[in-house]
């Protein structure tokens, strides 16, 4: 396997890639089934096998650490036991330093390139991915397969697509001619792509690779060598993506040490050392809101770049519908899938007092709440889509989180209880709570309640509930919104209030598209301008500001 | 004029533009000549004739403001007397706000047509332009009417074209279908270009139009209303741009405030009540570096997103050369044009104390000099081109600043002395000092000396002299860096060092092109990435991070 044989391999899937972040219609180059018929009828058992022989062992598909740590559990309920290789900040920084040179003066085609391999060799362990992610973050097989794999590996096919088309849109090198009149002035000119410098990476802890590999696939198509630090609790999935990577530049002759796993400990967090590390310049960061802003401060008094994905406050309004039990389908499923502990999963339910216009009916507050608890209930409690669906708490926080929510002294329009994960007796599962108020109480709901907590909150009017959701995602951040009104002026009002405050709108979703779901290659995944966060997978900011280009002239 | 029209009369020369942008090879859509065949027999008479007419009057091309204030007078020796409209901050930034919807609602296609129309018109006027330059910046008239007419104009459609293409990249609408098996769920989507808000752009007094026009131009074509925030000094020029392109907005029934001049005076400044100012969020900013390194902190803080182009200390090695009087000619042009007063003109000049090769010879420092000095002396006293090239100096500190620098007790290589400037008798204006030092002595040059001030600086080697510059580069930044060498060797190693440590690099410039100049569709100007600033003209970032993308989703 040459560079040039593997340029020509993955030329279409590149092309193919590029006209999809144009044209944003569906495209998928990882089919999302978890299915043998796609990923072979053993790649199930295979992946099981590498997920049960990993526990309790050494990750040594990663090597060339000092010490090795681990700190993974299941949220279903037991700990994994896998250990590291793990170096000093300083260590990790110079290996990045050593192998920059030689990454950057490939051409952004023949990095792509390299990045598309490695994806291909990381899809065949999508299983064990799938299984890694479950029980690092809780998810649902399904889920965890999915999010992990297919759709994880399409956001950073995406990330590479247009950092390539980005950095392709000129001329490597040019004879400029400047005529003048009976002569013409020559200049040999070429163009150079400078990475800004080391990319730091710091995952979180429910979605370890589908909001890692955009930054990290991001980072590396434009020149810069990446360290991915991620959270201690769920460092097993994107370990594997690594390791890939790692195997593919080693076989073309090329430092591995582009690509490094960095692995700290609760105990002992390395995080902010590593932002602050003068060689790092690029940063991507997703988590939780006060870390991340810390993040932003450090990064950008200094001078750095920084993508963040913090959290938000994600808002519903209710007011009119064609099909109710649809609609409410619809939302059910959203507050319901990964227990809530999703960055696009909606919280407060705005309706207006009057109740909500179905059809030419008017369904009361109390009936659509009601219609709301049995859609959840339905769901929930079909024990063949119920606990898959809902998966496990990551964070026993999370819990903790649901006590405080029924100490709010609130009317429980649905409560929540424990849900038996079959085959894992010590699973942290809860079904959803969804609590009633008013929206006097700001206090309740301005919060990001995270897990699975959401409340339905009565307003005075339409208008009231619009402008509560403009306010709550200027001051609070939002990564996603969701209306149900049949009213083209209500709708084209709503759009334009929600999109100026700066968070993406949903409308009337009644089918098998979630509020919750962002699809590589079609929709952006933040806007990058609400307190939820800066970075947007993947707009053209989020690739160009990774680099410089330079020009260098030469009298011809 | 419709807008329909003017997208169809404008549609290919912003093709033509966004396709120069891409093959970077020679494109001027204004030629640069000030010449009667091309701008018309009466133009340069109509131009003088305006601008003896607009001296001590008010610029009633502008209105709306509440007072008339004006402080700029020539640096060939009388004051302007024009006064300006002029408005609290907070009226300006209100009217920006309100003028902003609308704006952004247009297409980037109706957008860039209307600001190509603006641009269109405002090349009627660049006789007058270049009388008004030369008359606030001190530049002869021939740079001036290049600099602030054809040049600072193809910056703009520069931006213009890159801000189009970056918006134009995607569809603005798709309806996205996804395969379910036996059916497919549609989704309608639409794509939001939301600009990040009010963009601010401010001037300086040496290049009023090219500085401002590619920040300006870009915030435009990206949907921010902006506000134009010249140098006190340089305030009519650009208010003849700013003027035409109200007008056209005006003409088509559009608010005017979109674009605004806000005139300060030294007296009373108000740039930084505007770039403290909530609403305003995008900054571009050209002048000194500690009141820019003030503006990037105050934005920063804020969140705001910031473009500076600051000053450096731009630097020269001698190595090795074929023609040694080609070569001086070359350099002493450029250490003569417009007095040094430009943040690309060259400093510091560094060689070797064994000499420089030319041919199979080897030239003497001593000999290397005076070839310098000699090509200097030849265009300083050629009655034709001397005092046009080296123009007036714009500010009398830069007067005493030679004053400082002949008390350095440094060997002068080539003294200063003042320069008649014929028809202006009190015409501030400076022959070009040359003084030489050595390695040892970077207290004097790593400081910078904005004016006609250089540095002859011998090392122990050519080493030592690519060493000295790319720690300038890093630690004082330059905006250029020229190399005579005929080593194909040496050329890659000092390169690698420039570029890497973040500046351009001219080889070997021995004709009609100069290290200062930077040609819009082809070279960036500033690299973002050393102290001189974070802009580059025009890459990516510097439209795209001008506006987010925000998604619309509807069931459909």
């Amino acid at each position: 396997m040459t560079l040039s044989e593997l340029c020509s391999t993955h030329s279409q899937t590149l092309a193919d890639a590029i006209k999809a972040n144009q044209e944003r219609t569906f495209h998928a180059h990882w089919p999302e089934a978890p299915s043998g018929k796609i990923y072979g009828e053993t790649a199930n058992d295979d992946g099981l096998a590498r997920f049960k022989g990993q526990r309790n062992a050494k990750f040594d598909r990663l090597s060339g650490g000092d010490e090795w740590v681990g700190d993974e559990s299941s949220p279903y309920g037991f700990p994994l036991g896998i250990t590291y290789p793990s170096s000093s900040v300083a260590a990790v920084v110079e290996r990045a330093s050593a192998a920059q040179t030689a990454w950057q003066s490939l051409t952004p085609t023949e990095r792509a390139s390299i990045l598309v391999e490695a994806l291909e060799r990381g899809s065949k362990h999508f299983f064990e991915i799938g299984y890694a992610t479950q029980h690092t973050t809780g998810q649902g097989f399904v889920m965890a397969f999915q999010a992990s794999g297919p759709h994880a590996f399409d956001r950073a096919l995406e990330a590479v697509a247009m950092g390539l088309a980005a950095q392709g849109s000129f001329t490597q090198s040019v004879q400029w001619s400047k005529p003048m009149g009976k002569f013409a002035v020559n200049i040999d000119k070429s163009y150079r792509i400078v990475p800004k410098g080391i990319n730091l990476v710091i995952g979180c802890s429910t979605f370890p690779v589908w909001n890692t590999t955009p930054g990290m696939f991001a980072g590396l198509v434009t020149g810069n060598s990446v360290i991915v630090k991620p959270h201690p609790g769920a460092v097993y999935p994107i370990a594997i993506v690594i390791a890939e990577l790692r195997n593919v530049l080693v076989e073309l002759g090329l430092d591995p040490n582009v690509i490094q796993l960095a692995v700290d400990t609760a105990a002992k967090p390395l995080t902010l050392e590593y932002v602050q590390h003068p060689a790092v310049q690029v940063i991507d960061y997703t988590g939780g809101s006060a870390f991340g802003t810390l993040v932003e401060q450090e990064s950008i008094k200094n001078g750095k770049v920084v993508f963040t994905e913090k959290a938000g406050v994600n808002c519903v309004i209710l007011d009119s519908i064609e099909d109710l039990d649809k609609a409410m389908d619809n939302l059910a499923f959203s507050l319901s899938l990964y227990s809530g502990q999703m960055c696009t999963a909606p919280q407060n339910i705005f309706i207006a007092e009057s109740g909500m216009k179905v059809g030419d009916a008017t369904v009361s507050v109390e009936d659509v709440a009601v219609k709301l608890r049995e859609k959840i209930d339905a769901l929930v409690n079909n024990e063949k889509a119920g606990p898959g669906t809902l998966g496990a708490i990551q964070n026993p926080t999370t819990v903790g989180r649901l006590g405080e929510a029924l100490n709010l002294g609130l009317a429980e329009i649905r409560a929540t209880s424990a849900i038996a994960q079959p085959g894992f007796d010590q699973a942290l599962s809860h079904s959803p709570l969804v609590l009633r108020t008013d929206v006097s109480r700001s206090d309740v709901y301005t919060r990001e309640w995270f897990g699975p907590i959401s409340f339905v909150i009565t307003t005075g009017s339409f208008d009231e509930s619009l402008k509560t959701v403009e306010q709550s995602i200027r001051q609070h951040g939002a990564l996603s919104a969701l209306v149900y009104t049949t009213d083209a002026a209500k709708m084209q009002q709503a759009e334009d209030a929600i999109v100026m405050a700066g968070a993406p709108v949903a409308f009337n979703f009644n089918s098998f598209v979630w509020v919750n779901q962002s699809a590589a290659f079609s929709d952006f995944h933040g806007t990058g301008c609400n307190p939820a966060g800066n970075a947007t997978f993947a707009d053209w900011q989020f690739v160009t500001n990774r680099y410089n280009v330079i020009g260098v002239r030469k009298q011809a």
